[in-house]
């Protein structure tokens, strides 16, 4: 098992503030993909799409403020029962977001690509809750090929 | 032990040009921290240096065009005795970057920093290449508190 791990500071934003980015769909089709539906509550399962396809996740865990989970359903065979975890933690005036994206089987050469893609989609979380704006797909910023 | 892995690929860019970005102090210091001195060359050391602190890293492997690897020598005890690891490979007009940074004796949350930071980083060798203009420190992208 092998995970892909992330780590941002959100300046003047209250923790509440990121759980919202997390747990809406208005907030996450800000940061990761316009194309967002579904039922973000506990319980619920989220559609992701994107361009080159998506996934399904089942929000498991969702405390205000403090955690949202997720487990993939459905989407890439390769991350299919993994785990999405974040955590929140107020540090002053900033939000620090822990993330874990757990439950790999192998450290194939997709989950590289998708560890630098979720660190791309980090700074569009950051943006979007410092700015006003994050970089969702499809208007995300490319790290390898055109998709 | 647990990794931190990434990829990008790099438009317009044969593999000698990445490998010229890893093994050159003028390369280095283009994307990753102006703050580079050393000897680049197999079985030398690369002293990279940043506002808080820095890495020294012993050059074990250097096939043109195709791989470099380094191992920590000193910096943040986290990081001493970890790999950091770089394969490259032709694709078309584009050469892949396969990044793994190994040995990592916990998932500490220093590492989740680390994970994204080096993310950012890949980034800014991307820039580099394809634009001419990374972003290394003292000039590198934020990812949480003013360094």
């Amino acid at each position: 098992m092998v995970d892909i791990l992330h780590r941002i500071a959100v300046e003047d934003t209250a923790p509440k503030k990121v759980y919202d980015a997390l747990t809406t769909l208005h907030g996450l089709a800000g940061w990761w993909t316009e194309n967002t539906t579904g039922d973000p509550t506990p319980g619920g399962t989220i559609a992701f799409r994107f361009p080159p396809g998506g996934f399904d996740m089942l929000v498991t865990e969702a405390v205000p403020g403090q955690r949202v989970t997720w487990e993939v359903v459905d989407g890439p065979e390769e991350w299919i029962g993994t785990t999405v975890d974040w955590q929140l933690r107020r540090d002053g005036d900033w939000t620090v977001v822990l993330f874990t994206h757990s439950g790999w089987a192998e450290p194939v050469e997709f989950m590289h690509h998708c560890s630098t893609k979720w660190g791309s989609y980090m700074m569009s979380l950051k943006a979007l809750l410092e700015k006003g704006k994050g970089a969702a797909s499809p208007n995300d910023v490319h790290i390898a090929y055109p998709d």
